[in-house]
């Protein structure tokens, strides 16, 4: 596949669209690529059956969502710093430790977000400071009942799906 | 949260791109969401132990990846419907059956992809039929090996990690 021109048609706050023709074996088109600066995602567990989720409002499906904690890497900033960060804003917990866990592009597809999962056990309990369009609940859940409300299409968000999932079999693998 | 204004800045063949102006309890700003009508993912398992994966090349990113069966669904399509015609497109494979799982927005803070999972563990082996854009390899990986690509980053797609992960439960669980 070739690359015949490319084109920023938008430039956002939280994300660009640029648009590639492009040929190969069967002709051309344009593809639309949605451009991201990459984000993180915090597996915080108080115990090796809980996890911490957060809860607020998610504008682009018009739904409250229960998410693992989330969220954008800054300009300059590395992706554990940026865990350190989110988890802080977020939740105001300050972590002990934060361990790299792997790596997942969001929606491969059309979009370059590539999202670094992270694992914290420890972290003294501070004070919130949620972004300026967040406003966020946070509460610990079992892991089985975080489960079972992904089985019930209750918790229908990819990146913690592949948290909870990941923290199950930690757990299993343990015990 | 208040939507003040509303436009749709993109018109693509996958998705489009809306901007929406919203006022909330800390002002006033502007926020992309990127539409997209959906896409199925189908788990194929010869054997409890084993997934069938395709590879293919994703511009978006610039790499070759070896994902789980997934593909959007048409105007009109069921998703159930669009399981069954994607996976016969891209492996050749006629599903004797095709379960849901369960439900997962890939990216909701920007993006309303809501991807259907689904599981077959029987099929006839028929031609395949590409996509224009797609040239496609397939291979059927033992679980355990495709946890290894994830833990290692070779394979950082989140809808194959839930997959992965829920596949590898099921197995736990039965044994």
């Amino acid at each position: 596949m070739k690359v015949l021109a490319s084109k920023r048609v938008y430039e956002g706050r939280v994300i660009n669209l640029r648009v590639d023709t492009v040929t190969g074996n069967r002709g051309q088109h344009d593809m639309e690529i949605v451009e991201h600066s990459g984000a993180v995602v915090v597996i915080a567990q108080p115990s090796p059956d809980e996890i911490v989720l957060v809860r607020q409002h998610r504008h682009a499906i018009g739904e409250d969502t229960w998410e693992a904690c989330a969220g954008g890497i800054d300009a300059g900033e590395t992706p554990e710093a940026a865990a350190i960060r989110e988890l802080r804003e977020e939740t105001g917990f300050r972590a002990h430790n934060m361990r790299r866990i792997w790596s997942a592009y969001s929606a491969p597809g059309f979009c370059n977000e590539l999202l670094h999962f992270f694992h914290t056990d420890s972290w003294d309990v501070g004070e919130t400071e949620p972004d300026a369009e967040e406003e966020i609940e946070i509460a610990t859940f079992p892991l089985k009942r975080v489960l079972e409300m992904i089985e019930r299409d209750e918790l229908r968000d990819a990146k913690t799906q592949v948290a909870v999932l990941w923290a199950l079999r930690q757990h299993t693998t343990h015990s």
